[in-house]
């Protein structure tokens, strides 16, 4: 698959960060790339370069970028698997990062995470003198905060073994997996230069994308298989959620998303650019099986 | 004192941050907003201020870096209370944000507090269109980050029961406190345009500053008044942590914090500038009871 192209770039850059970092710290660079490195689609950077790649060819430039926005969804994934949040032993077949190194080191680890994106996208803007880096490096920020995914995740929290309404699930998704899918594109866009139209076009991409990507995931939360998931089905049930199965039924979801999937492709063509990588990665999100 | 004057408008202005904050996640802006107002010193807003007084009046436009920095302390204090790492229950004489909220949205609220910080500063950059501004807002999130602030806590807590050596205390004092102090006093001094001798010299004044900072608060633990500090004394001594008095005995420690004062006192009057209120807050924090 096209889209593929670049995974090994991110995965290196993930892998390389933290390396060579020792000292008196060391525990915390080790439980940061721990969790940075025990695999993961790297959808989000994926998502980031492609969009930046419909403008620009300088894919290097922004690597460290498209890392910065792994760290920021990496952090998000270990503090929401913490005792106190969804108490998570498994992420991707392997222990969580509070299993593994002890809560304590767990949220530093995260925090640590959270703050080097800033460190990252901060540098960048130092080195490139670009006003666009600072718009999107912003955009980003914005995305992950209280306003974006950590919105979504208090809703979440707060809305543990009640019933909720269609519209507050929609709100809770649309932050706390929607901002960043959305922010990982269209901050993208920003610092290639796209023009307005294309950048509006792109976000409604990426508000569809990170909504059937989430009606994708508890779908597979229920018909899932837990050995190509690497974490345990049926959490939303276990835990007394709602969620879109709950809300719509499995086969009206499995309809929306191949709705929504269509839709997103509408709109990549609409660009009338080249646009197949983010069009195998749009579908492979449609027919993924963890 | 006159250091004290721009106290109120760091008050009103985290007083009036989050407020109108409504909908689905109400619950995350009070909760930051709790721990922001409960009171502090201000100590690090304020060294910011008249830090960047010494060479700009224009006080009021860079009062938004000043509460991000506040901001940072705050998720700092909100993580290091909760029960995972010191298991505090009293901040300022108040309930710790785990013991008012619970812990998942104490960590959702230093996880917010922190990721607002960044986001008013990138919106700093973007409105000032100043490269200043980004070494300024980059070198604070440095300070933050896994090589500053994290670096401290790790060692904090990797130290508990355990004798340690005089360098590495001293290594996790400069970065657990010292280096958001540093930050608050070096990042004013390039925001507002200083040469690099003057950067050089506050940015000793801030190092030591921070370690006679870390000192005073040391010994507060032993000698101090409950009641004034709003929390328990002898927290080291409970937990079987080293610190300085552990390692230098009360009187030494006092003579040390007097000799960093001076020392602090002597670098600023060498700037040749008007550091009347700097001298203030330096004296202020050594003679302070809580």
């Amino acid at each position: 698959m096209k889209a593929l192209k670049y995974k090994d770039s991110i995965d290196k850059w993930l892998e390389n960060y933290f390396i060579s970092k020792d000292g008196y710290e060391k525990t915390i660079y080790d439980s940061m790339s721990y969790s940075l490195n025990i695999g993961g689609k790297r959808i989000r950077p994926l998502l980031f370069l492609y969009t930046y790649s419909l403008f620009k060819d300088e894919i290097d430039d922004v690597l460290d970028i498209a890392g910065a926005i792994e760290m920021i969804h990496t952090y998000s994934l270990i503090h929401d698997d913490l005792p106190a949040m969804d108490d998570d032993d498994l992420r991707r077949g392997m222990p969580t990062n509070h299993i593994k190194y002890g809560d304590a080191i767990a949220i530093l680890a995260g925090d640590g995470l959270l703050n080097e994106a800033m460190n990252i996208m901060f540098q960048y803007c130092i080195e490139s003198e670009s006003q666009l880096a600072v718009k999107a490096c912003s955009y980003i920020s914005k995305s992950a905060g209280a306003a974006g995914m950590i919105a979504g995740q208090i809703v979440d929290i707060e809305s543990e073994g009640k019933k909720i309404s269609i519209e507050k699930l929609k709100y809770m998704h649309s932050k706390k997996t929607g901002a960043l899918i959305n922010a990982a594109i269209v901050s993208a866009a920003i610092l290639a230069g796209a023009d307005s139209t294309e950048i509006e076009k792109l976000s409604e991409y990426g508000t569809k994308l990170g909504l059937a990507f989430q009606i994708k995931d508890d779908v597979l939360d229920v018909i899932g298989d837990e050995s190509k998931l690497g974490k345990k089905t049926l959490s939303d049930e276990n835990k007394n959620k709602s969620n879109f199965i709950t809300e719509y039924g499995l086969e009206e979801c499995e309809k929306q998303c191949i709705k929504l999937t269509e839709e997103c492709l509408e709109l990549l063509k609409s660009l009338g650019k080249d646009t197949e990588a983010l069009e195998d990665i749009t579908k492979y999100l449609l027919y993924r099986e963890s």
